[in-house]
């Protein structure tokens, strides 16, 4: 006798922020769910739902998931490591009683549920005792490139996505070692980012995008942005295709 | 004066092959444009057509845009390049005729118009001149990492996607400084790829997708798969997030 349910469990991508940016898969396993989960943080509404919100029916059941702790404090911090934990712990188990009610879960993830994504903590604890689908989303990166026309790589171009916080030498290490770079978690660390990127000689191509595809998005050369008040959830583009004819 | 028309441009991502993972915009888009352009090889349908063709109106114009060689043929060898560049300016050149003539043009792009898609070539011979908008669309990687249920990246993991016609030397360095890795391109040079992930000791962990999202999908461990017969878009990928817990 297995475990295995008739629940199932679909992690659904709701893309970068603009409403139509979600799949027609995704926007269809919303509307067909029983329970419809969302993180947020604790005081906070999630985003994902807001991307979603139309699509809601009235009769589905709401799952907040609400983070105990923000999740921009440095994560080397005593306590912060088990309360995280013990968070995803709990929301597992309510997830894992509506499937084992038999009811069909859909737990939003902004951007792709699988990179980087709140829902991987959910999928790695429940995924080998439910029947689990996937609905991969549109990235925050790509949200950000096609806003900016910014062609990212093309032919055999080495793309690498780098996060902000990592020490200044290693990203400008890394960022003279690739054709192209997507750098997530800017926020405070734009000062680090732009050096790195001069000593790796690649400032004056370098882009920068807030709130990708969101309705008061917007992109420059990093150039032209000032160092002091990028949101955490900014990117910095570094296009590749040296190649390019015109 | 200038020579902007009221003609607009739109490069409409389709997304790695299953057509319910189009985005909604796309869908919408596609469904009002006035010309819908697709790429193939000539004597070959467009695989982005096929993934829309039930969204094309019985009215409306098809631009199908047919490279003369294909792209799997070494590209350093001689006449190469100057066909493909003639190519991608004639092809510029049919669609600049129906912007001018105020027409709305989408062109189909498999996966992400700017992320290795042919659409990029247009892109940057027409953006200057024409109204323009980019519609993102789920890449191929996204729809492989979803369809294995495979967590691909969290927290601040490095990812690097990687040609798989790059020399072995040099992929088995750079798998050996990255925490994930998505290996595009891989047909005939399985063998070399399994080589340099054994190498950069990754091997265990890599998994193999051949046309990942679609009907016949195939997802294994890439040791448990034989390097002779693998089609030139299948994907290897070599998933991070060491620290997860379970």
């Amino acid at each position: 006798m297995t475990e295995r349910s008739t629940g199932r469990l679909i992690g659904v991508g709701t893309g970068p922020g603009d409403p139509e940016l979600l799949t027609l898969k995704a926007a269809r396993a919303i509307a067909e769910a029983d329970v419809v989960a969302h993180f947020a943080k604790k005081g906070n509404s999630s985003n994902a739902r807001r991307t979603v919100a139309s699509l809601l029916r009235p009769d589905v059941i709401e799952l907040p998931l609400l983070y105990p702790v923000t999740t921009e404090i440095a994560t080397s911090e005593n306590g912060y490591k088990s309360q995280i934990s013990c968070f995803y712990e709990e929301a597992a188990a309510s997830v894992a009683g509506h499937l084992s009610e038999g009811r069909t879960v859909a737990v939003l993830s902004e951007g792709d549920p699988l990179f980087y994504g709140s829902y991987m903590h959910l999928h790695v604890r429940l995924a080998d005792r439910f029947a689990t689908e996937v609905i991969p989303g549109i990235t925050a990166m790509s949200g950000c490139w096609s806003q900016g026309g910014v062609p990212i790589v093309q032919g055999d171009d080495v793309l690498t996505v780098l996060p902000g916080t990592m020490r200044g030498e290693e990203l400008s290490r890394r960022l003279g070692d690739t054709d192209a770079a997507i750098i997530m978690k800017v926020g405070r660390n734009l000062a680090k980012i732009r050096a790195a990127l001069a000593e790796a000689g690649k400032l004056g191509e370098a882009i920068y995008v807030e709130r990708g595809t969101m309705e008061n998005s917007y992109v420059t050369r990093l150039a032209d942005k000032a160092d002091d008040d990028a949101p955490y959830f900014s990117i910095v583009l570094v296009p590749g295709w040296r190649e390019r004819q015109r």
